[in-house]
């Protein structure tokens, strides 16, 4: 049973020639969940080859341009394709105005039908639940109002055979705020922002950005399995020094490149 | 001096894995034109190398989603590298709406200077002209009002050299329409969509669309030097049989592949 994450877009703000920006899939048992969705998602999906067809719901962490563009070149081709199931998308409550707004200036229309779901907890609360996952979402700290999703596996029957629920927490656009330990603590992979190295924490605190030092004073603090730092500034030609700086505090980090897959292995319980 | 042509999506209504929706750059005397802007036209310019500082004007054919949905992060970008020139913007009178619409609703403010040009001829009329080039404006036929554009080099005084103006007309989407013969005669790339093979001709009509056929006639009864198919529907895995089907009727036609760039050599008047 997949847990297993693909990077689409790992840049920040604007895109490079190999990295586009936000974007991420989550297959959970063959279930696919696409969170944020930057310009060019639907062409990442075809790079990797990922059937559009198999996400149902899409989760957007809040209104700036690298994480919503893509949606709707990505929403008009599932029209075209002749999509016919509807698609859930969880999102700031102003995403729905946005979306439906953007399909009204068009000649073409939008017959693919979409269910919105606003967001608006302060804490943390459970926002979708199908028979593999549990989807929560929590307040981060951007610009401007921003949420992390929590992807709890779900095991039925499977958890008497001590097996361990697997979990993905996605953290961006957000400063360094120690007090989100509470909510991921634990988590087997943590996916937070490291748009700047800590020589610019500066330019970090004025954007409401963190450094990928400060992403991995997060996951150490809460003692999470995994860290996958990206998000990064246009400005970083080279990643490897963030990647150096992050794993100094916390070894086990990796970076985000577009069309990196992360397999989450299944952990038994050791027998009592 | 370069006359020079860069295609940056081939591909009509949907990418794919190779071919992104429509755009092109063309570079007279060093001064660049952007014409369409489908999705990821910002990451097909980092990744040709192209520098968006070059372009001051774009073309804009028609409204449907494949050829301006790019235009959002294109702008988004310009602001964010701090773009202080404005950009001139010629496309349908709708496109202001639209794209100030989509801006007013972002929290990000597009402090970028926008001066749009909405095009109404009917007939052949020039739109922009300034050292290097003149560029005119036709209507072509499709579902919803669509220009085509003639780029048409200015020699100044190197015309006593007894050169001869280079000349580039882009033609999508529209319906095989003979009588534009008239209007792009003897130009010396011709670019004109080709969705369908022919054997598709009644698909291709009833969606107001061309076949590689009657693109190769259009530029066969039009006398032009050399012509470009592209804008090739995402059912075509292979486009060589299209290309077959065009040089069948007119032997010069080059398809279009993103990446591909088409010097149009000068060619100097045989001296009388």
């Amino acid at each position: 049973m997949k847990f297993s994450l693909t990077i689409l877009g790992s840049s920040s703000a604007v895109p490079t020639a190999s990295r586009n920006t936000t974007a991420h899939v989550l297959n959970v048992h063959e279930r696919f969940f696409l969170i944020d969705c930057g310009e060019g998602t639907q062409i990442q999906f075809r790079k990797f080859r990922i059937r559009f067809g198999r996400v149902h719901q899409i989760f957007i962490s809040h209104l700036h341009s690298d994480h919503i563009l893509g949606l709707f070149g990505y929403l008009a081709t599932q029209t075209l394709i002749g999509r016919k199931k509807e698609i859930e998308i969880f999102g700031p409550p102003d995403l729905e105005r946005f979306v439906r707004n953007h399909f009204s200036l068009f000649p073409e229309s939008l017959p693919l039908k979409i269910v919105f779901h606003p967001l608006d907890s302060i804490g943390v609360s459970k926002i979708f639940e199908d028979k593999a996952v549990e989807v929560s979402s929590f307040q981060v700290r951007h610009r401007i109002p921003t949420w992390g999703f929590i992807f709890r596996e779900k095991l039925g029957d499977r958890s008497l055979l001590i097996q361990e629920p697997r979990s993905y927490v996605y953290c961006t656009d957000t400063l360094f705020e120690p007090s989100l330990s509470d909510i991921i603590t634990g988590c087997d992979l943590l996916y937070h922002e490291a748009t700047y190295g800590h020589a610019e924490l500066n330019r970090a605190v004025s954007t409401f950005h963190s450094t990928a030092k400060q992403a991995a004073e997060l996951a150490k603090l809460a003692e999470v399995k995994q860290l996958l730092i990206g998000h990064f500034s246009a400005r970083y030609k080279d990643t490897a020094p963030l990647l150096a700086e992050a794993r100094e505090v916390f070894p086990n980090t990796i970076e985000a490149i577009d069309g990196l897959s992360i397999d989450i292995p299944v952990v038994f319980h050791a027998e009592q």
